[in-house]
């Protein structure tokens, strides 16, 4: 038998077949300044964190590379003919790559079948190591293929070229549309993304706002909102109005868009922050061992007293805080000195390390020298047997994230008292690492977290308490760094 | 120490506090044959199968109990002022009811705080065995209270009305509207569900679809449909037209309201089966040892080679299948002579029974007896350490369920390749058995179960495979048949 493998390795008696993968196109729809660009960039690393592969294909950035950045409001008016072909040619140009990108993801064809691989599924045969190994980091649980096509999009002529397109490459779409009508919203938007934005480098802000505001009603001249009739009642569209106040969903259909759906239900702009901790010190982190449910050290008992004044120096805005622990003593015994409404969540426990539970490193890597080798090789789709894998543990941590970016009270905010794996995926989602990334992310025990979502990005602050703990991060090892880089 | 306790209990240094209980009322309007009930008793297992609180509070029944069950398209002429006052006189007995439904669920204030008790997550000190035992089946897990008041509610004024008594009550409300003028639609939701009701029975059924219509006809003089107008611009409100091609959703807040549109927005009434079965009897089957991740037994092989067969003559409409496994072998196993595309799906997996896997219930009784006794007492509640409560299994079930449901293509049946433990809570919900009942569901190996939904109920059949098996089923215990019978 020989050294015994902890890892499942089916070989299935017939070789199934899995349905194709979805290809699906976001295309967007709205006046500058309504939020396109956040929208775009929120579903596209929503889906990547998923384990989809996704792009964005924003025309404003192919303007700029072909025209220049700085270009004033005339560049934009319709009645400039000449000025119209340039910004068509730009659109087209996003327009093709991105369905070039498609052609690329291969051809299986996509179906109209209830189970297409954009499933929460994995399809069997697409997880065996010879494979996974030869796919991109996003390509190895039978994802989707998405793209946001970030552009006005603003009249349905526009519109009904960019769909008969797609339908010809054999890729679904679904018209995003952002609307909205509170003038205080858009001077927001604009003042926060739009005068920054290469577009007005060097420019004064006041003329910037004044330069932005007139592009914006070059645009409003033409533009036709998205109704049943135009998408022939059949097209699947989402119209988002006024930061989620009303949703209007139209012929939605497939896992993929229903999940986009349902995301942008939950998106909304209020400012807020995110505190994240790991446990204090554990038994377990002293004796290098892993997963367990063991209790605090006295070192970790110290971080949690120290825990309650940290966050309340802290805290700034907000003036209301609810504590989310995992179900493990050790988070529970982090938050006990805290005052704060206080919610266990199953789904916050740590990764599954399945047989290896309660071995120490040096123990699995003796007991288990292959699957050890393999672990390092690709961490992220490692599953532990009887375990998990940390593409198992996002999929579980979806719900996490879906609460986090609902949560809209500005004067409220939340601490997670979780674990190294779980804080990790959770990490990666706000700061937009990418899954190879993900089971590398260094957070460090007695260290508060902060988290501050911002339109295009995420501030951060790090509190460290002054407790020493032990160090539990493993960095990359050197084979995989290699294979990463190459 | 004494015997060793497999169950976590810790007493955390404080007392920690924990959200209020979220009270919402789901405010049915439409039109009749508008789908209301349907919609409603769906929204009510739904919740109540993920552990709230939920009921339905019926107009028509209230109405049937208090002037009688067969009354003619008259009583609803608007125009009659006596009928009409007997109707208010009754939905107002059915909303008072409701209001004291929700009253008697405690005087826990509704907040609009971002986590309210209606979260995914468990209050920490509901878990203890000493208060669960206290509380109803569904009473154990931060549940919210969810009434769905299902009447016609088409006029504003009616509505204005339900929404001020329900703010004097501390219960938010959310309107659910029905909208549909396919005529094909209407027609065939009289005919399978109105000339059955009990307002008909020994009507001819001719004569019983042209009274309806002309029911219909009363209401349609006086319905006025949502608007955000109506609604200030700050009550929710979710408008499903002609069964979801269209939906309109209106200031939805809260993680309870957020997931009954997700839940609506999923929901088809396209026709369609599942086929569930086990994995063949598995080695662990034999050896009487639960969890782990054994191979079939030669038994089991031989359930597997006789799969395909027993599918393709029991299809029926179905022309396409697509077989979900988990990723335990056992089921892969299973599906390995299934031809039809394949899936494996991680939450399909078997109930983690932590410290206690591979071990037989002998060994369980002898290793943890109170733990064992404490299992019989509240199986659903209970959480093996280091592994799943059913109650957190019905909860990573969610996804499977919400892929159910969304499901919609007419020829197109699903075969889920399960375990004991997660097809006991898939069926449960389909067949809307209790949460205490849900642990004892019989689903012996080697039977393949196809349960095709209807308007208001499920149809069941089941194919025995002639191939023997052991029984791996554990009856409810006398003392917990006690305690549920009290």
């Amino acid at each position: 038998m020989g050294t015994p493998s902890i890892r499942t390795n089916v070989a299935p008696l017939m070789r199934p077949t899995h349905p194709a993968a979805t290809k699906l196109a976001c295309v967007m729809v709205g006046l500058p300044a309504r939020g396109k660009t956040y929208v775009a960039r929120k579903i596209a690393r929503y889906l990547a964190w998923l384990g989809h592969h996704s792009r964005i294909f924003n025309v404003g950035n192919y303007r700029r590379s072909a025209v220049g950045a700085v270009q004033t409001h005339d560049f934009f008016d319709p009645t400039h003919p000449e000025n119209a072909a340039r910004r068509k040619e730009v659109a087209d140009r996003a327009l093709a790559d991105m369905l070039l990108w498609f052609d690329k993801a291969g051809d299986a064809p996509v179906t109209g079948a209830v189970m297409t691989k954009d499933s929460p599924m994995t399809p069997i045969g697409s997880r065996g190591r010879s494979d996974s190994l030869s796919l991109s980091g996003a390509g190895k649980a039978g994802p989707g293929w998405v793209a946001v096509y970030d552009a006005t999009n603003s009249t349905a002529d526009r519109r009904e070229g960019i769909y008969r397109k797609c339908l010809e490459h054999g890729v679904q779409v679904m018209f995003v549309e952002s609307v909205c009508d509170n003038n205080d919203i858009i001077l927001a938007n604009i003042k926060e993304v739009k005068i920054s934005s290469p577009d007005y480098v060097g420019m004064d802000p006041e003329k910037a706002v004044e330069d932005f505001s007139r592009r914006i009603s070059h645009y409003a001249k033409n533009y036709e909102t998205l109704t049943p009739a135009e998408c022939n009642d059949e097209i699947p569209f989402v119209k988002v109005i006024n930061v989620g106040d009303q949703v209007i969903v139209n012929k939605v259909k497939g896992y993929l868009q229903s999940r986009i759906v349902y995301f942008l239900m939950n998106l909304n702009i209020t400012p807020k922050s995110f505190f994240f901790t790991r446990h204090g010190e554990s038994m377990f982190n002293v004796a290098g061992k892993i997963g367990g449910d063991a209790d605090l050290s006295p070192r970790g008992q110290d971080f949690a007293k120290r825990l309650p004044d940290l966050l309340k120096d802290n805290l700034g805005e907000e003036t209301k805080l609810t504590v989310w622990t995992s179900t493990l003593k050790r988070t529970m015994q982090t938050a006990a000195y805290l005052s704060w409404p206080q919610l266990q969540w199953k789904q916050l426990d740590e990764l599954d390390s399945g047989v290896c539970d309660q071995l120490t490193y040096e123990e699995i890597e003796e007991k288990f020298p292959s699957d050890f080798t393999e672990r390092d090789q690709d961490k992220f789709n490692y599953r532990y047997h009887g375990g998990e894998s940390y593409r198992d543990l996002v999929q579980r941590l979806e719900p996490v994230i879906m609460e986090l970016e609902r949560h809209h009270e500005a004067d409220h905010a939340i601490l997670i008292v979780g674990h190294q794996a779980v804080l990790r995926a959770i990490y990666a989602y706000f700061l937009n690492y990418s899954l190879d990334e993900l089971p590398y992310v260094k957070i460090p025990l007695h260290t508060v977290v902060k988290l501050t979502p911002k339109a295009y990005g995420c501030r951060e602050d790090r509190f460290a308490v002054d407790v020493p703990a032990v160090d539990t991060h493993r960095c990359m090892p050197h084979p995989a760094l290699d294979a990463k880089n190459k």
